[in-house]
């Protein structure tokens, strides 16, 4: 090769640059994980390294992050993943029997007994039978089939897989998938990724962030001037935003997305976490099907469920299930064909939701000790849920809707308009100024509103309810506090 | 709602169907788990129901299974495992040490010291260190940057996610993307989802399946016709060809990438499975920075690995990494941006991958069993390559390159025009016919060479090499008898 050509070579600079990459990724944006997390990460070094701050260690509470909360595994679950890691625990008396036979039942299932080999690209059987189960039970009896149930990746996984297969055309054809605002941003980002176009729909924020089907009916009807509405994501209980939807709200969506031929995805992965008095959670599907074979036989849905929240909050392990209901039979093969390219979802998490569906029974001996910590996790969560919106609103310029399920809240507050402008001079959302300096000044991490979406002019914050109660009550007032501080230094 | 109304909803049939799918996932076929292996799976049904069949079990040599095919797994791995999982274990004296100081480590690094937790989305810092200071160690003291690192859930994601980040364009500028013919499906199958241009240059089967810059050229100037190439995939050891490179075949490779401004993507995830005298691994990497810094300091690259092959066999856990070199910081920060929407990968899966590269030292007291244990795999593995080579070339119509590593044979198969000309007919490639005869008759589930691609008129199947010694015997001989029958049936 001639000098010359090296040259040329060189002057080219990157094959990879941000000008010619991806543009659908650059559009990806993920709150949860976005500048302010990564300022945190930042803040933590620098304590480590000595650096004197206001405060001694970061509050993550940007993310549902149970474990690293504080909160301690459940016995049960742990058992049987060591007994699934290394058999020969078998032979150990310190294990209880239900633990050891779950474990067996699950490495039996296993490809040479070991949960190191691939599983089938959908999930075990047996774990998608005893998902089937569950849901059963769940739902008065409703019948479910493992054949429609897949295993995942977390839910995050199952999500983004359902979201491909229902995206296609271009310009004013292009599919277009309703989410609610506030919303959790794996969909905002899954659609800017796939290049679909996202249509918003308003929470009622007056109403306790209810839906209402009239503004379903606004948004699907402005959508339809430029793209091709096929897809309504639904999350309840509600992130950010902690609602539980009512049974008659479910049904309303479930007749609007027939009546208007939508597909419809439920993201019911926080369905143990609900907190308030009169509230309850009601799946879509057993709705679905209690209104009748009109809709039972007709309306297309994924429902989505994860390791991830409710009493375990074990994210790290990845596991989760969608089932599919009246779908397709030649796009579920399409389904299967899809899922099957990246070989299976980790088996430890497949293991772990095995569990979850199929828990210890009353006559077993594990049964106590699991019931005594699934209720205090769901207990101390309850507690958490209301002291938080107790606490923020007493607070001027902070208003909290309750939080009924979930793991969140996402109170509205007040910015003087000095701070909206100085952040709008910055080039910043105004409550990501002031977000970035509750971090800088109190080490507690949250994220802006705007990184969810929220009605122009308003203003809001996500934080978990997860730190336990006592911290949790120092937070809360550390915020009330840094709320009024930043009132009067804007005022 | 009037009746004509829903009767209107109900004519329009699906919201999702075959017709209005997402197109590119339409065009995604993965030959590992394709036809063959939904067939075996019955198959395995029909026998468990008591269907009479020629056989009693169905062997499943279509995927690098090592559990599934016998593979225990290694002691040391598995125990770390089980401390994680459940770390009361920490107080129990049957577990060595090492195992218990590399568990306290991992947890350590983990929030609130549970692998429940969500790790960082680039995976958990003090494995990412780990990580890079195993690629300084194989690379003879290079240097590699923990901030390259990247972990994933199994090489796949890693590599579906490098694909995602390159790909741009449309019509005669898409991304075009360089692969082996024959290939590894995964690459064929995330092309077609990306809607991204393969590229397919011919691996020589008459050198032992080696790789020539002459036919590199030749394939990338007739795509520059309709395409934008951008990138170069290599699999090294091959996939599913069995080759080793030699190091002036890289050489010659990053040559041609840096000449022709080409993205590297070097899958060396089989790179402790080297068994041919004479062969070595050499990486893609090492390679690159030995060759000056004109290259070093210029060509991007990323280099993928995994804990699914090697000694270890665990696929199940979705573990793996990929290191990126010289990419752009803008890209960089846009690929820290995207792997975050994901969360994490399953954190089993990270600890798992910190103990393949930062194993048992000779003064610590798993070293011993734990040496005796990878030796023993990777030394059956050499032993079953050369038997594999040696038994399929007695037989007349059968040819096979030598296993010179990974874990893979793919013989050529002569098959009679009769065959040919059937399969045809029926609208089947001639060795689908060929593998499903085999399934049928023999229980053996190989796949087709038409799933990796082939030259056209030549026919291959695809055989793991990983049954245990004696059953592979067998299984040669099977095939053996099988062929020489099916020869003579079409005669």
């Amino acid at each position: 090769m001639s000098q010359q050509a090296v040259n040329g070579v060189q002057s080219r600079g990157k094959v990879l640059t941000l000008d010619n990459m991806n543009p659908n990724v650059k559009q990806v944006y993920y709150a949860v994980r976005g500048p302010i997390v990564q300022r945190a990460v930042q803040i933590e070094k620098e304590l480590k390294e000595g650096v004197k701050k206001p405060f001694t260690e970061v509050i993550k509470a940007n993310i549902g992050d149970a474990h690293a909360m504080g909160q301690k595994p459940v016995t049960f679950l742990r058992q049987v993943l060591a007994l699934c890691s290394y058999p020969e625990l078998l032979e150990d008396t310190k294990f209880p029997e239900d633990a050891k036979k779950r474990a067996r039942r699950i490495l039996e299932a296993c490809g040479g007994h070991s949960i190191g080999a691939y599983s089938a690209s959908q999930g075990i059987e047996c774990i998608r039978q005893d998902v089937a189960r569950y849901i059963e039970k769940r739902d008065g009896g409703i019948s479910s089939d493992p054949d429609n149930i897949f295993l995942s990746t977390g839910a995050s996984d199952a999500i983004v897989t359902m979201l491909k297969l229902l995206v296609c055309g271009e310009g004013r054809d292009r599919t277009g998938v309703m989410i609610s605002i506030p919303q959790y941003p794996l969909y905002s980002a899954a659609l800017a990724d796939l290049g679909a176009v996202q249509i918003n729909y308003y929470l009622d924020e007056d109403k306790c962030w209810g839906l209402d089907v009239t503004e379903l009916k606004r948004s699907l009807n402005a959508a339809r001037q430029h793209c091709n509405p096929r897809v309504l994501c639904i999350i309840n209980p509600g992130n950010p935003t902690g609602q539980v939807q009512s049974r008659q709200c479910i049904e309303d969506v479930i007749r609007f997305a027939k009546e208007e031929h939508l597909f419809l995805m439920a993201d019911e992965v926080y369905q143990d976490n609900v907190y308030a008095e009169g509230c309850e959670f009601h799946s879509f599907k057993k709705v679905l099907f209690e209104m009748g074979p009109e809709y039972s036989n007709t309306v297309e849905m994924a429902s989505f469920h994860s390791t991830s929240k409710c009493y375990m909050g074990e994210c790290g392990f990845r596991g989760g299930y969608m089932e599919i209901i009246n779908m397709d039979p030649e796009v579920k093969a399409q389904l299967i064909k899809l899922v099957s390219v990246r070989l299976c979802p980790p088996v430890p998490g497949q293991a772990l939701l095995d569990l979850v569906v199929n828990p210890p029974q009353p006559d077993e001996p594990s049964y106590a000790t699991f019931m005594k910590e699934r209720t205090a996790v769901l207990a101390a969560l309850a507690e958490k849920a209301k002291i938080t919106e107790q606490i923020f609103n007493t607070v001027p310029g902070i208003t909290c809707n309750p939080v009924q399920g979930a793991m969140y809240t996402f109170p509205r507050i007040t910015l003087p308009q000095k701070a909206i402008d100085k952040a709008k001079a910055e080039g910043q959302a105004p409550d990501m100024l002031y977000c970035m300096r509750l971090l800088e000044e109190e080490g507690i991490c949250l994220v802006p509103g705007s990184g969810f979406g929220q009605r122009e002019g308003t203003f809001h914050f996500r934080m978990t309810i997860l730190p336990p109660t006592e911290k949790l009550k120092i937070v809360l007032q550390k915020i009330s506090a840094f709320h009024l501080r930043f009132t009067q230094e804007f005022s």
